[in-house]
Parts: structure tokens; sequence; C-alpha cells
């Protein structure tokens, strides 16, 4: 584990959460592709990688997916535990520890997220269904995935307005 | 003026400027109405009336009206009056006086202002376009709108939530 | 556990780490005393009770106390267990975490936050000494007792300015 | 106008305030020599450069300025006018205003800020001070200044821990 970076230990931890680059990389292409006529995917692979580039994203990963697995393994206290592993709507934290990734490009990136956490598109909307349905438990995770998305396409929409 | 109270100051200039409380309250019902089965108009005003009486938000609400004013009459100095005239998607400042307004009742603001952000509903969209194909400035006013039905969409949920 | 309310096991968690309810309300007395000649260590306690009883001041409390405790026991992974553990200044999810506390009443809390959590003054100073100096983990306790006595000192600044 | 960048229009509509680059140098080297000891005023000329090249801050910086001078001239509606005039402490928009210059080098900035909210070093006190015994108005600028130095700490610190 020494000789990687963090960037890859968060590329790695989401691989073996489910979540491959390119899950990410259709959510940005679908929030953008109307406003960007000639976006392609590697443009979306790019901007993902800058987001995940910053150290503020990198420990919202490692915390948010640790407290996933923590709650599917049953090791947290009660009723945390309870809170987290039901995804209860009020508990909220997961909305909140996501913010310092929306935010890593400005205020764009909160209006993306908030639409994307109501319309779940692709890899969030399964990895919901999976955490109700399962014994997985990802109430943090399709959070950090919308936000990793709706940040990379704030990037995109910075760079094809100043162009 | 002095013998208004803030909030019917706040409910006046909302009227001047093109917007009723029940334009605010058939974006908040269909917000909620896919959550809250019983949902009903009444209580759509309710919680609109409860978001207004909080100072912030008829902070938020003077000072961002105030600006859209001021710009319709090319009071503002350049190129402040360009960017908010022409509603420059860089601009930004719109977005951030607003979280004010969204965050009254929690995070689930955040997200319910992102996606009215998005989708335009109702009298958002006619605003937005009014605003482009006019020479009516609501660079600001739109943004308000979409927040305080997101807010009062949020406090309806929490009230659900615990019932 | 079933019969406690959420409000009892926050306050039973923070005894359970070395902090009681008066070791924060000094801190909200000495924030506040400068603008409210007649406060008084009963009306801290009031507003520390009123910031206790929000949901999401209690489910950041059991967040982020028991992320301290699994680093304490060392049972969090790598490479976040050496981020929580050695209380990293880039780490940042601490005062990410906190910040759903602080605004509970408003912007001022922010400030009243910003100020304390630079000022280290009462049990906040003893505890990040522990921190550092025993085999404690407070990387989370000491920005939670700040931003729960920046809230209370909000709220009695509220009322004390709308009397 | 025309010839002139973002950049160099903010600088110089700072100078029109009474604020020159060296006031706000100041306050970042009180805020950081103590963790960064070889810390010189050209390190912190250049941080503020830096935070000043982005475009929320550009945006924040000619929006609160405007509402200062508007104020000043008499020219806002009531009650926006005497809010902002008397520099009314529930008004609260000021500070909302410079949460995104605050933010742009991550958390850390938001501690700072509050910190030299608090404390008013420098030019701070000075334009409070006048803000409020002459018929100027810096409701907004103060506020901008502090988080201007705040911002431009964070990014030195971030510097000297990741060296």
């Amino acid at each position: 584990m020494k000789d990687l970076n963090m960037k890859e230990i968060c590329l790695n931890l989401l691989v073996s959460r489910g979540v491959e680059l390119k899950d990410i990389s259709e959510i940005v292409y679908d929030l953008q592709k109307k406003y960007v006529p000639d976006l392609d995917l590697k443009t979306c692979d790019d901007a993902i990688h800058r987001v995940l580039d910053k150290r503020e994203v990198q420990n919202a990963i490692l915390t948010g997916i640790e407290l996933d697995v923590l709650a599917e393994k049953k090791l947290l206290s009660e009723p945390l535990q309870t809170l987290i592993d039901n995804d209860n709507p009020l508990y909220g934290i997961d909305e909140i520890l996501v913010l310092s990734i929306c935010n890593v490009y400005g205020t764009i990136g909160l209006t993306n997220f908030g639409y994307v956490d109501k319309m779940k598109p692709g890899i969030i909307g399964r990895l919901d269904e999976m955490g109700k349905k399962t014994d997985k438990c990802h109430t943090f995770l399709d959070d950090i995935i919308g936000a990793i998305a709706a940040a990379a396409a704030s990037k995109i929409a910075h760079n094809a307005i100043t162009k």
C-alpha cells in the first residue's frame, strides 16, 4: 500500500465497491452533453481525474466508504449502525460529507449534485437499489459518486465557457 | 412602509416582480407529492410561510431583487452591470446568495434546489425565459424562487418523516 | 438504549469522552459576555440544549465520536487510520462535518467557530493537548465541542438582538 | 475599462475604497507566521494574487463593493438601505457573500475567516471604525478583505504542509 499514491488508493477503493471510472464518466457525459455539443468520454475521464487529484475529495472518499463498510460488517455502535445501515433519510451526514467534493470547482457543482441526487442516473441508481435490496450498504457511496460526477461536470462547464 | 413587517415587504416585492405565493406552492407540491401522498396546496402554502418568516431568507430576497431591479434600470457599474444583466453563467453570486435560503431546513434543501435549478419547473422557467427575451432581469429572482420552494419542500419532508 | 432519546445518547457520549455540559457553557459564556452584559451560565446551558435538540447536530456528534473511538482502537483501514489518529491538518473532514452544527442558527455560527477553533479556549485546548500527548484521539471531538459552543453563542446573539 | 482584466479592475476598486495590497498582506503574515517560520511578505503578496485570480472571488468583490457604494449614496430601496448602511448584525448577507472567497482553498479558510472577523486586525479594524463613525459604508468591504486574507493564509498553509 505504501507505494500507492492517494488517488490510486481511492480509485482501487471505488473498484472494490463496484464502481469503475467509466460508470462515473457516463453520468458526467449525460450532465454536460446538452451544453457542450462536441463533448466526448475522454474529456469526462480527464475531468474526473482532476477532481480525484484533490486532497479534500480523496479524504471524503476514504471516510465515506469506511463508514459504509463498517456498517456492512455491523461494526458501528448503535444508534449510528442502524442510521447508516438503513440509509435513514434524516441522517444527512452523507450529504454534508460530499459538499466538500461538489464545491471543488465552484457553486455550479452544487446544482449538478442536487439534480443527480434526485434523478439517480446509471450506476447511482444501481448502487441505491443494491443498498436497499441486498446486505450491501451504499449510504455514502452513491452520494460520493454523484458528487464526483457533479464536480467533474462543473470543471467541463468552466472550461467550455472560458474557452 | 413602517407598518409592514419584513415578511409582508418580501411578499409584496415578489408580487411586484410577477410572482404569487401559489406559483411557488405549485413547485413545492410537484417536488413532494411523490413522497407525501396526501399532500395538498394548503400544506405547501404553510411551509412557504414558515420559510419566509426567517430573517436570513428575507434579507436574501431584499438583496437579490434589488440587484435585479438596479440591473434592469442600468444603474450598476460596469462590469457588474453586464454580468448581472446577461445572467452570465460564471457569475455565480446568485447561487451563493440563495444557499442561505436552501439551508434553513437542513441539507435536503440543497438537493431540492439543484433539481429545481436544472429542471426550471413552472414560474421559474417562465421567469428565466422573460429574463432572456425581454428587458426584464431575473438573474437573482429565479434562484430565489427555486430556493424558497426547495426549503419549503424540505420542511414538508422533515414533518412527513418525523410524524 | 432504546429508552433513551437521541439527545440523552449524545450527552452521555460526550461525558464518556470527558466533556460535561458546563465545560461547553464556559466557552459560550466567554464568547458572548462581551455582547450580552447580563449573560449567565443558565442561559448558556439552555442555548446548548436547544442546539443538541437538532437532528443534524446529534448525527454529527454520533458520527464524529465514532470515528475518534475507532481510530483510538486502531480499527480503521489505512491510510484513514493514520490521517485521523494523527489529526493531520490536511484531513479537513472534521471541519466539514461540524459545519452542519455551526450553521443551525445562521452564519454568525461560522465566525464564532473559526475564532474558537483558533483560540482553543478551555476544554477544547485540553482535548487538543490530550489528543497530541496521550493515546486518546480527539480529531473530531474538539471540533464538535467548538461547533456546539459556536452555535449556542449564535442562538444567544440572535435572542439578544431581537429582544 | 475594456483593456483591463477583471483582476486589475478588482485591485483598482479596492484601492478606490482605501485598501492597498500590502494592507491585506500584513494580515496574512500575522495569520501564518506562527506556522511558517520563514514566511515573508512577498509570499503573502503572491498568495493574495492567486486568490484574486479566481472568478468567484472577483465577482464577490464587485458585488459587495457595489452594494457598499450604493448604500453610501443612499441609492438602495428601504428597508435594504438602512440594513446595509447601519451594518445591522442580523443582515448576514455580507458573510454569506464572502463564503465563496473563504472556500477557494478548502475549509481552513473558514476558520481563518472566523478568527479575522472577530479580531479585526489592521485595515479591517480601521475600515470597521470608519464605517461606524463616518458616512462611509464598509458593511461588505471589511468581510471581503477578511475573506481574501483568510483564503491567502490557507493557500500558504497548504503549500507549507505539502512541501
